[in-house]
């Protein structure tokens, strides 16, 4: 845990509001010509011009969201830039300004708000993102990360979850279920800590997964690739709760339906090992593992050509007629009922 | 407190976070042609056209920014939304759309959400503004809610904190300190209320800083009023934190001095008569208090003939050179240095 580390302590209540903001937003660049005012008057000021505006939100809590005991704070920080960042480019918008609100128990030095900060930073620089406000308080409890995303894109671009239709391509970028696998090898070094706080763990077999839980990315790669492609999806969301539960929401807002391969569904070795080492079925943790931050969309099949030689992009089944209802075409050829059963921080 | 209360109780774990995102949300209407797509996608989209677009953003935490032993939740779910529409009307613009986020824990019942989002509703419906996103998670302790707010603005009312101008008059709308003692007075009865449950409060002499504090209203109506008396601000801001502390934001930002006179000051007779009941210097309350949710401005001289006569506006001071200080003019005409006492909440 941050706290216990033997480091430089700085109280957060040494400082006031105006100069901890200050003293945590004063290294952020303004690079888009799109932001006017950043940080430091009553709200920032855009200028979109004839680009349309995207605005997505998210909100990270501590003990539902994220764990601190394996969740370097640095990385937090990146993670919630992503996860919002990931909601922009499903709508094949470029992404351009987040907001970023914390609060924050006085447990935490100041320290502790230089290293989420740090996170953001390196996210922002990376993904072109300008911060232009956000808010900082404290909390009696915990840490909690709020972040607002905006983007643009022109009127011909923007893709919306509802524009499938029958026959089109189901797509989906990367591979799925690594984060949700890495996290389970999170869990269970955390508990062998508690047992045997010396223990040495080889986490070096987990590299790939842990590296997905821990430092996802958000696929502004893949809006440039389908741009540079020429290819427009038909419609597209990010898979932050499992394949099935975002397929699920793809047809429902499309009125369609849709087969999905289970030979498809694109795994890394890692996972596919990892989940023989846990003796968990990947395509369970595929369908519903989440975190993924992959992007799923369906493409006309007339795309078909342009995307096939890409690495980068599986094609996992087709979409049918609403009535032909949502399945899952198993390895051995038969069909599921595809359920949604991703999200499930209420019943913690 | 809201769970001690005998109603009906819906658990939040009987719902998933899309039926209860769709539950709570499915009454909001669209009114603005600039929200282009609400809630139901990764994110909404808006189309401002030819005008800037203003964003910020505002946390509120339990046991920071409110207590629900007297802080109802309707109200909680309206004040959330005023907080920021203020910071978007001291931009000189007009409010459009807001997202909001809440971290709940599972001690509060569905029933509890909907009246947050009834206040959230309810604002919404008075100021014309478009819910189109947001985000409820679960939180392992208390409930916090943040809400970022959009607005639109033309190139050339946009004002900011940075345009006063040596010998522009310093304007504040409405009057100051109610929300501060209409927070003493809460928390004095729910001391009372410790030691006797069953007391009855006389709050009848109370309650406009009561309403002040509960249920305050961001100042539309000022953008309005200074738009029909052709008056533009050479800057502003919003009274969230004090007087003083905003003065200093206005004049540092501006790299200007100012004189403000203490007896211009405006205050309501009830926060002069609880002053006195508490025994508490009433300008010490203006000048600290914050919450108020007025807006502070400067206008140049020429356009006083405009203002003078109209109720809702207080001439309290003016603009001096930066190398002059900033400066309150007490009754008995001694100059005082501005301080800022506002934002304390690090050190609680």
């Amino acid at each position: 845990m941050i706290e216990d580390k033997n480091q430089s302590r700085t109280d957060l209540s040494n400082l006031g509001e105006f100069a901890l903001i200050e003293h945590l937003t004063k290294q952020f660049k303004i690079n888009h010509k799109s932001t006017i005012k950043g940080i430091g008057d009553d709200a920032a000021v855009l200028d979109f011009k004839d680009k349309k505006v995207v605005v997505t939100t998210d909100l990270l809590v501590e003990g539902v969201h994220f764990d601190l005991s394996y969740m370097p704070l640095k990385h937090l920080g990146y993670k919630a830039v992503m996860v919002n960042l990931s909601d922009v480019y499903a709508m094949n918008a470029e992404a351009t300004q987040i907001t970023v609100s914390i609060a924050v128990s006085n447990r935490f030095p100041l320290e502790a708000l230089e290293e989420i900060y740090a996170g953001i930073e390196t996210a922002a620089n990376l993904y072109n993102i300008d911060v232009v406000g956000g808010d900082t308080t404290s909390s009696t409890k915990g840490l909690l990360i709020s972040v607002t995303a905006l983007g643009e894109v022109s009127n011909t671009d923007v893709v919306y979850r509802s524009g499938a239709k029958p026959n089109d391509l189901l797509v989906v970028s990367g591979d799925l279920g690594a984060a949700y696998m890495g996290l389970q090898v999170l869990e269970r070094e955390k508990e062998v800590y508690k047992v045997n706080p010396n223990s040495q763990p080889d986490l070096e077999p987990y590299t790939y997964i842990i590296e997905r839980q821990l430092k996802p990315e958000a696929r502004k790669d893949i809006v440039k690739l389908l741009k540079d492609l020429e290819v427009k999806p038909t419609s597209m969301i990010d898979i932050s709760d499992g394949l099935s539960s975002e397929i699920i929401h793809l047809c429902t807002n499309s009125k369609v339906g849709c087969d999905l391969y289970e030979n498809k569904i694109p795994l890394d070795p890692q996972v596919i090992s990892t989940c023989e080492e846990f003796n968990i079925d990947s395509t369970t943790v595929a369908l519903n593992g989440g975190e993924d931050y992959e992007l799923l969309f369906t493409i006309s099949q007339e795309d078909f050509p342009k995307i096939k030689a890409n690495p980068n992009l599986s094609v996992i089944g087709y979409i049918t007629e609403v009535s032909a209802g949502m399945h899952l075409v198993t390895r051995a050829e038969t069909k599921i009922e595809l359920k949604a059963q991703g999200w499930k921080n209420f019943n913690a």
